[in-house]
């Protein structure tokens, strides 16, 4: 009765529900509408394909390959990569390499292969691709059994056919489903040899024999219960399974089940960032997918109000420009077309069709040979417009939800502005110590940066293409990023278990047409600091003409006098400031000694006078950006090129400048603009000075208030700003019964009950 | 009689023999039919327009934009923003700024502005465009007169509107063919108003009172020529014409036709490089046009057979994805599809309808609206195939073809490899003292790379937008390059006026189907040093597999001692070395105090062992590189980073490593590979190390005999690459009579009559 008269509900109010964080006082009601959607068919636990992939799947698929179009086109490139594939020979190395090694190398392309030719056997009915799947197992299976374990191990996670366990974990993940599709061509010998000499032996490698990783509440957790799991499915042992679901002991201590209470918050949001979140994301859906075929009336999808759905579109969404945030450990060039991504995107839409998928899917430009990836590929073929609704989001942080929160602004389209303002928790041993740091994103690139991750992915050249040395003295550290480091010593100093006890506290995130708001503090960063920081993206009519500021507001109390830096790490060239700089010209020494100081090299120094030091310079997009700073006279900038004390010439050679200043409390005001453009091609430079003409700030009570003017055709446009610092919640919600707050700017005095007041004071 | 027989001629034929350089014996009987192509319609003095476009060809057009399609779509795009311009307000303000400041870029907009008002006025007989363009002139009328020169004037070559005469010379190559389109609506009050209080007076001060720019054989003069030769035609002035096409006294010693003869090489070479190359074609070709519609007697574009449509291939050939070589001084984002360039083109087309254009058109994404705009739309339209030949060629120096050369060694498509080895004059007062200088070009990047010029264009805050002092100091500077530096010193001291005078010597360069292969020397860059360069692209074989290798042999001779330094600007992150290196990592200070070396800050030194020493970077476009030495044992690699010596940060912060050596005599042999691939979004490296496994060279007479060997499935692949360096032409024509060459390798002996041998001596 319930799911007859939830049909009625409109798909996208259900998708909007599930897609924003917020109110979720429908979740249970629609969940039974999901659960309807999902599963017309129950699974039988005999029959062959049933993981991701089922036997009415198939033929479904069968059937679309023999019409025109994208998915077509995909089974015909895919099946001549195979068909060129199986005329080499199969090769089971003996294991030696490290990560990109050639063994490594190898085995990887095997189960990809594997899992290829499998699915390639399914939709042609060809023997011959069975045959290459199964040749290949039975070669694993005569290697496996007499492996010791990783010549080149690392400890805590080691591996047999790879160096660490974590690959051995991905290697069956898509060995088991290869096997899935092949196994009904197996005579009785062949399934035994293959399954008790290389499937179940993996299994009970992941599992009996490494309880650390396996009941760890981890991604590596993930992955190697996913595959025991799926390989319990395949194999009719549902032992494997329950172990799987809910750890070694069947306690719930660990297993899949608490993965998925723990390890997103419920927004979704991975607290390793989106560059492990896309990566622990494959396991999740690819068993989850697995489950609902086999175990239909477990829900899976709607486990924890949809977390699932929650953290495939959270991971969309942690993206600039089709490139994921580099939050901590992260490698930049990743971005939405990854592979995990492309599945997690492709189940998601098999389960809700929700049309804004679609342009995601057109970006990521690549189909799948699953019955999702056909969904996709009919609707990306009937064009239908789609527009992927990037917008301003809190995403909270921790299990519960409580442990702070990313905060993304955005305006307009995917490659306009956009902030991330990070207020999280630290994200265990991935983490970097940027307690409320941020970056800057407009018309397709970085901005204002952060390193992201010191590595060279499996280039063995550089330590082995693990994580560099530089990644703990320079990239984790907080002087890498853009946040406030008190003494020339990290966040937390550097302790990581100190930092996964802490995290910031969000005061206030504000969003509606106008401007994007956010404010957090942290008090635990430092011993006797505290440090909050407000930001707004904010958007102001000048001439007609949208023009799009970034607000910051840093302050710091202390007791005690200290030293503050605050850097700021730029791309482009430096085009020039409003203040001298005193240059490096003969001589570059390094800024410091640690904590990442010791990386810096100085190249210039100022001290600007009191009023407003302005900083600009050009990013390859062609625009300028100039970032004012109100500034009392103590305060020094100094311009850095990072590179120092980097013998391997392991460290990309970027630009920061760092305000400095000593004294117990500070407040540090900037303005970031956007402006003109330099068209050297066209030969034209338009507006390559900044239009802020003024910025002052004043502290009234609960309330920051920020004057400024914008060189507009009249002259100069005023503006005033004022925010309300208060925590009430009320604020952000458009109560009524607010109390008012009155303000004086310029002699006048204005009041307001809302969250912030923008007004324009002048023409 | 001739004119017929050659139409029998296919004209791809005549398109390649007018592109390629090499023999032109055809060229007298295909002139004729060039002609006979050209001017079907005989124009008529006394109607309008008559300049690039004719009446004929606004008919055309008025036909062409009622029918679907791009020309269509670019005539309602370009009348939007017309009709948006006319709601805007006139300005004509008195001159105040140069280049980038408010009234500069404000004059640049009204010529354009006027231009396009007055084509829409052609294409659509509607009033308000004329008329928009007639107030203009007027407001023109009314300020010119009593202008002083202006006041940020440049010496030698003043103006009155712009601070520099050359943008008064642009500004009337437009504004006379915006005047020539809506002169026909004008009253004779108007007409005389315009005419003798603008156009009149901005000819004759670029002309009579600018004698020493209109009389210059060089770009400056071209526009000044181009200008004023134009409103000659328009305004009915023959004298204005004849000065223009003889200079000022009709001498012939300067003049139109004067530059047509020395500006460019017989191969349609302009001798400041490609960037200057593309500017100074728009004058040429826009006045050519011109020529053609009112005196096709003087078949211009036959001239000096067929200078200029040479000079407009030549343009587009001096191009890798897109971008121009950046060739002396030269802003690095020009690339074919400047303004230049896509009326170049098209005027091309519109003269030998060559369908290998319509690629490069679509390239350029613009359609222009005149006739030759409009063919190259229908061709677009009818999306015939098109792949523009790049190819390997020598592109002779000098108005007679004998100062020297510019190779372009090619593989296969556009964004494959591209070496340019340049071996050309000085190239005037934007040359570089580069002799013999490369650069290499890979999967759509720069990979060993020039700085280009030290110039932010039109940027205020850097020396006005003007070049940099750093273009003097480094830019131009011999170490900046891939070329030999000897003590310190730049070739000819940096002395301009001695580098005009002097240039290198080609001494052979040969093409065929393995590879591409060229030598060449110089004497004269320093008193008592002799330095030659052989360069090679080369693709071998090796696993059925195309590796391609460039090859670089260096010879430096003296009788005396010196300093040589062999630098290479390499493009990427370094990865590795197969040598130790000792880091500067607490400190950093310049290499030297002069000649560009005081600006490079020394990273790290080395003094790699006898043997091959390698240095791998990984370049943005994904790809590993290695260059592989033979050294000594008494040769110094010393690694380098732009930017000492750079109070205003005005340099890009680039990497290079230099080869030291002192010594009388001394030989660089060294071979650079592309290899492997880094893709950290798909998360896979290959081959990250250089496959290269062993390089000789010795010197057998005439002969250099290169050996190495390739890493291969099988263990290692050999080959022996024999070079004669005897200069006799016939080796590179396959003539019969050629002397045989022997030479031994590995107690073998081997023998070839060619130019060179390529053998695989092992699997």
């Amino acid at each position: 009765m319930i799911s007859l008269s939830i049909a009625l509900i409109k798909q996208s109010a259900l998708v909007k529900s599930i897609r924003r964080s917020g109110v979720f006082a429908f979740s249970v009601t629609l969940l039974v509408s999901v659960s309807a959607l999902l599963s017309p068919v129950h699974a039988s636990q005999s029959t062959h394909p049933n993981l991701v992939v089922n036997q009415q799947d198939v033929l479904t698929m069968r059937a679309a390959i023999k019409q025109p179009g994208s998915f077509k086109q995909a089974f015909e490139a895919q099946k001549a990569q195979v068909d060129s594939l199986l005329t080499q020979p199969i090769l089971v190395p003996v294991p030696v390499d490290a990560g990109g090694g050639y063994t490594h190398e190898r085995h990887k392309k095997n189960y990809q292969q594997m899992y290829d030719a499998g699915m390639m056997y399914q939709l042609t009915q060809q023997q011959k691709y069975a045959d290459y799947v199964r040749d290949m197992l039975l070669e694993y299976a005569k290697l496996y059994p007499s492996l010791p374990l990783h010549p080149k191990r690392k400890s805590r996670n080691e591996g047999k056919l790879f160096w660490q366990g974590l690959n051995e974990a991905v290697w069956l993940v898509y060995t088991i489903q290869a096997y899935d599709f092949i196994v009904s061509s197996l005579d009785d010998t062949q399934r035994k040899t293959i399954e008790t000499g290389i499937l179940l032996p993996v299994a009970d490698f992941l599992s009996v024999q490494s309880p650390h990783t396996f009941n760890k509440v981890h991604n590596h957790g993930t992955w190697a219960t996913a595959a025991v799991g799926m390989t319990g499915f395949v194999l009719d042992k549902p032992e494997l399974v329950e172990t799987a679901l809910l750890d070694l002991e069947k306690s719930g201590k660990g297993g899949f089940l608490r993965q998925l209470d723990e390890l997103f918050s419920p927004d979704g949001y991975y607290n390793e960032g989106p560059y492990y979140q896309r990566y622990a994301l494959l396991p999740f859906v690819t068993f989850a997918k697995a489950i609902e075929q086999n175990q239909p009336e477990r829900k899976i999808f709607e486990y924890r109000n949809n977390i699932l759905l929650k953290a495939i579109y959270s991971t969309v969404e942690l993206s600039y420009n089709r490139l994921f945030f580099p939050l901590n450990d992260a490698i930049k060039s990743k971005g939405i077309d990854t592979t995990e991504l492309v599945i997690a995107v492709s189940i998601a839409y098999g389960l809700t069709a929700n049309n804004d998928l679609v342009d995601i899917a057109k970006q990521q430009n690549r189909i799948l040979l699953t019955v999702d990836g056909l969904k996709l590929a009919q609707a990306i073929d009937a064009n239908k417009p789609s527009h992927y609704p990037f917008n301003s989001r809190e995403f909270l942080d921790g299990k519960n939800g409580d442990e702070g929160a990313l905060i993304v602004m955005r305006q307009h389209t995917p490659t306009d502005q956009a902030i991330v303002f990070k207020a999280t928790a630290q994200g265990l041993g991935h983490g970097h110590f940027d307690k409320l740091t941020w970056q800057f994103y407009d018309a397709g690139e970085e901005i204002v940066s952060d390193y992201g991750a010191a590595r060279f992915l499996n280039i063995e050249a550089k330590a082995g293409g693990r994580y560099l040395p530089e990644n703990k003295t320079w990239a984790k550290q907080t002087v890498a990023h853009n946040t406030l480091v008190v003494d020339e010593t990290s966040h937390f100093k550097g302790d990581v278990k100190v930092g996964n006890k802490n995290h910031p506290i969000v005061d206030f995130y504000h969003h509606d047409d106008k401007l994007t708001l956010a404010s957090a503090h942290i008090d635990t960063a430092y011993d006797d600091v505290n440090i909050s920081r407000t930001m707004a993206l904010v958007s102001v009519k000048v001439d007609d003409k949208d023009t799009p500021l970034v607000f910051d507001i840093v302050e710091v109390n202390s007791d005690n006098s200290h030293q503050y830096d605050l850097p700021l790490h730029y791309q482009g060239q430096l085009i020039d400031s409003n203040f001298a700089r005193q240059a490096a010209t003969e001589k570059l020494t390094p800024l410091g000694k640690q904590a990442g100081y010791q990386h810096l090299w100085l190249k210039a120094n100022a001290t600007p006078k009191k009023g407003v030091a302005k900083v600009t310079w050009l990013n390859d997009n062609g625009l300028f950006y100039t970032h004012s700073s109100i500034v009392d006279g103590n305060t020094d900038v100094l311009f850095t090129q990072l590179g120092a004390n980097d013998p391997d010439f392991n460290l990309r050679n970027e630009h920061s400048f760092i305000q400095r200043t000593n004294s117990k409390q500070h407040r540090f005001v900037s303005v970031l603009e956007p402006h003109g453009e330099y068209n050297p091609s066209a030969e034209y430079t338009l507006n390559a000075t900044s239009n802020l003409e003024t910025l002052t700030y004043e502290r009234q009570g609960d309330l920051s208030i920020v004057g400024f003017s914008v060189l507009s055709n009249q002259g100069s446009t005023a503006f005033v700003l004022a925010i309300n610092h208060q925590t009430k919640n009320s604020l952000d919600n458009n109560k009524d019964n607010n109390t008012t707050q009155r303000f004086s700017y310029l002699g006048k005095t204005y009041s307001f009950d809302t969250r912030y007041q923008l007004i324009q004071i002048s023409q």
